[in-house]
């Protein structure tokens, strides 16, 4: 065996069966989450460790764009959830006849049952202007941002804990209300705690609004159109 | 104790031990991989589980906006490469001095190395025009085909399989070369097979590109500005 091979063999064995399987569980399991919060306290210790895999995805030319502000007091989370609420009444007036009812009976965030909010902004100027891997695609800073998301909504899930990911806002408002500046772009907006049930499917497939797609039909190979079912 | 409370406590023992270690451990030991791949296939089987994990992240209004197109044929990695050397050309140009000099040694893709490339795409018409949630933050879709990456990474690492985001190309040109649609966009480029090892911090890090950020200075509390060590 080369050297090479028992690397490789021994990287092949890095995961337990069981690592692995908490992997893919936090994977399949994580809900957008917008009820069955408990006021239950996070510790500082816990949220600690859940930012802290949120700054260790992967990000663009390492520039680490993301910060987070931790919201606990129930004074900002009510100005908060009133800017849900005006950007909410006008989204429900886009959707029409039955599909505007079963809208307006969704509940699509948690601001105040929540414990925590965490708002995650991205700022394009860190460790800039030149920043290694974003010349061809802007964005990538914001893409980045995204990643640490993911990993903080994953970690959140294995400890027991849920997030629900916020959109319905006007951005600006919201930068306002937090005191962000204006160069920096508010990214997510999550509601994070403890809950007593994670959804088993995610709750707009289960009210039927969308379907989910057969992963067959969105593989390609070699080109876009190539359809080749894997 | 209340049912609700009962609840509580079951979805808090739903991950043992060794399951939740499994999440961090994929977060702390992913890296965005360039070099040590090995040419040893990835089954079809496999590929087609990293790309269900990755189907199986949220997105805006359950749209599911992404497509992965699946690249294994040499012809195809060679034009992306040469994409790829064109624009990396005028980013070195960018830098200056010993920046410069640090930058063209750093190898920044595995294109041809990895058995297989993944394009990952957002078509931000899919299910539309009125996504639910989309309405006030229009790039919710980007977000949630970055939220996708992720996973796919994540399992990725948890397998032994390394994945590598080049983001060094003309985004319009990459879109023809793969037949991608006008206005689909091209989010992700990933190189992705199996390694003979996995850096233990991010190369941009060893090499003394930029340091990592503590994370008490990105973190605040219920306001930007508002710092405080948590």
């Amino acid at each position: 065996m080369t050297e090479n091979e028992r690397r490789r063999r021994s990287v092949l064995q890095e995961f337990s069966r069981s690592e692995k399987r908490g992997v893919y569980k936090a994977i399949y399991r994580r809900r957008d989450v917008r009820e069955h919060f408990s006021p239950q306290p996070i510790s500082d210790r816990l949220l600690h460790k859940l930012l802290d895999a949120a700054h260790h995805a992967g990000s663009v030319g390492f520039m680490q764009p993301w910060s987070f502000i931790v919201i606990r007091s129930q004074e900002v989370k009510e100005q908060v959830k009133k800017l849900f609420g005006r950007a909410n009444d006008a989204a429900t007036k886009v959707f029409e006849g039955p599909r505007r009812e079963l809208y307006s009976r969704l509940k699509l965030e948690g601001i105040l049952e929540a414990p925590i909010n965490v708002c995650v902004t991205c700022d394009p100027t860190r460790n800039g202007p030149h920043v290694l891997g974003r010349h061809t695609i802007r964005q990538t800073d914001l893409y980045s941002t995204c990643c640490a998301v993911q990993n903080f909504w994953l970690a959140a899930r294995a400890e027991g804990i849920g997030v629900g990911w916020v959109s319905v806002f006007d951005p600006d408002e919201l930068q306002t209300l937090l005191w962000i500046p204006g160069h920096v772009i508010p990214v997510a907006y999550l509601c994070v705690g403890y809950v007593s049930e994670f959804l088993s499917r995610p709750q707009l497939e289960i009210v039927g609004w969308l379907p989910r797609l057969s992963l067959d039909d969105i593989v390609f190979d070699e080109h876009w159109g190539d359809k080749n079912a894997k």
